[in-house]
C-alpha cells in the first residue's frame, strides 16, 4: 500500500481511501477552457460543485510512472490522436467520518493536504454516456504526494501557489485563492450526499492550462507549502 | 463491515470492495426505456459495456433501509416530484486480482454471485454534467445479499430468472440470458482499463421495468439459485 510521509510532524500515513472524489470546473478559467474543448457536458459555469470519482486503482506515488493507454480508434475525437492530460490539483485527506457537516465545522474533518495529478484520458472521458469515471480512472491516473501536510501546518490553504511543470516548463500557474468553491463548502456539500470516511480523498479541481502528456515526459505538480510531485510518463 | 453468508459452502465473506463497477443499458428492453426517459446521454444502443461506479458508502445488507433523500428543487425534472428507482441486478464478486484478462479465462476470476439493487436518484443522475456517480451513490443506494453463491455452485449464470418485487407485486421479470454483454466479456473489458482487486464488485445491469420507490415500500430482488434481497424504504 502507498504510504506518504507526514511533513513536518514525522511518521507516515497510509493512502488507502474508500473513495476519491474530485471536482470538475472549480477554477473559472479552467471551466471556460473545458467548455470550449467540449469536455463539459453543459455550457454554463457550475452553480454547485461538479463532482466525479476516481477509483483507488489510479493511485501511484512520487516517481512512479503515469502509463498512457493504447486508445481504441473509435474513441479518438481529434485527427491529432488520443489525448491524455495532466491536471494539477490540491487534494485533502479526510481525518474522520463526516456526514451532513456544516460549512463552519468542515475544516475540523481534514487531516491534511497533498498534491494530486488528476490525469484524464479525454477521448474516453467524453465518449462515455455514463460520465467521466472511466476516462479518469485508468491505472496510474492518480499520482499523489510527495507528502501530506497537516491542516494546522499548511498556512492559508486558500492562498497557495499551484503550478504544473511539464519537462521543466511551467504550464499551469495559479493560486488556490481562485477556487470557485472553497474547501469548507466542498466538504459540506459532498457530505450531504455521501458519508466521508477517514482516509477518503477529495481533490479540489485544476486551474487553466491543462494539456497533453506524451511518452518520455516528466510532469510535476508543485504546490506552495507542500512540495513537488514528479512523475515520468510512459506508454503502455 | 458488512458480511454475507457463503451458501452452500458455509462461512462468511467480507463485503469490502475497493470499487463497485456497474453496467448501464445491459438489457435491450431496459436500454430502450432509459433512452426514452432521457437518462442515457446518448440515443443509440451500446456497442460496448457502459460502465459507471458506485462508491462503497452505498452498501447495506438484507433488511437494512434504503433512505430516500430530500432532493433540492433545482434537480427535479418532473412535476410529479423527485424519483428514486429500484434496479434489480446480478452482481459478481472478484476472487483475485485481474488485469487484461482474456474472455476465455475471465470466469476464473469470479469468487461468486449475489443480488444487488442499483438504487438510482434519477434527478441528480441526469442533472450532473460529470456523469452518473452522485445520483447512483447516495448512502444506502446499494443493497446487496442475502448471500454469496460460489461461481461453481450457481449453475448456468446466463440462464437465471431475475425479478424485482415491489410491495408483493412483480415489477421486473427477466432472465440473465438477456444480458447484452455476458459476464466473461464484461470482466475482460473492464480489466483492460482498471485492475480489479479481490472483493471488487461488478453489477451486470438491470432489465426493463425500473420504477420509483416511496417511503414505506418494501423492495425485493429475487434471483434464481441465489435468493431474495429484501429492503424497506424510508425517507431521510
Amino acid at each position: 500500500m502507498l504510504k506518504l510521509p507526514v511533513i513536518p510532524d514525522g511518521g507516515f500515513i497510509d493512502i488507502n481511501p474508500s473513495k476519491i472524489i474530485a471536482l470538475g470546473l472549480n477554477y473559472v478559467e479552467h471551466a471556460r477552457e473545458s467548455i470550449s474543448q467540449k469536455v463539459s457536458l453543459r455550457n454554463d459555469l457550475p452553480d454547485e460543485p461538479v463532482l466525479f470519482v476516481k477509483t483507488p486503482n489510479v493511485l501511484v506515488g512520487p516517481g512512479e510512472a503515469i502509463v498512457l493507454p493504447v486508445v481504441d480508434k473509435k474513441y479518438v475525437r481529434d485527427a491529432g490522436g488520443p489525448r491524455t492530460d495532466y491536471e494539477a490539483e490540491l487534494a485533502l485527506i479526510i481525518g474522520r467520518r463526516a456526514k451532513n457537516v456544516p460549512v463552519s465545522e468542515a475544516m475540523d474533518y481534514v487531516m491534511g493536504f497533498t498534491c494530486f495529478n488528476d490525469v484524464s484520458q479525454r477521448d474516453i472521458q467524453t465518449y462515455d454516456r455514463s460520465g467521466w469515471w472511466r476516462g479518469k480512472s485508468l491505472d496510474t491516473f492518480g499520482p499523489i504526494g510527495p507528502c501530506v501536510v497537516p491542516a494546522n501546518k499548511i498556512g492559508d490553504v486558500h492562498n497557495l501557489r499551484i503550478r504544473s511543470i511539464l519537462n521543466g516548463k511551467v504550464v499551469q500557474d495559479a493560486s488556490t485563492s481562485e477556487l470557485i468553491f472553497k474547501i469548507p463548502e466542498i466538504i459540506s456539500f459532498v457530505s450531504r450526499f455521501v458519508t466521508l470516511e477517514e482516509g477518503d480523498i477529495i481533490s479540489t479541481g485544476t486551474p487553466a492550462g491543462v494539456g497533453p502528456l506524451s511518452p518520455g515526459d516528466v510532469i510535476e505538480v508543485d504546490i506552495e507549502n507542500i512540495g513537488v510531485l514528479k512523475n515520468p510518463v510512459v506508454s503502455q
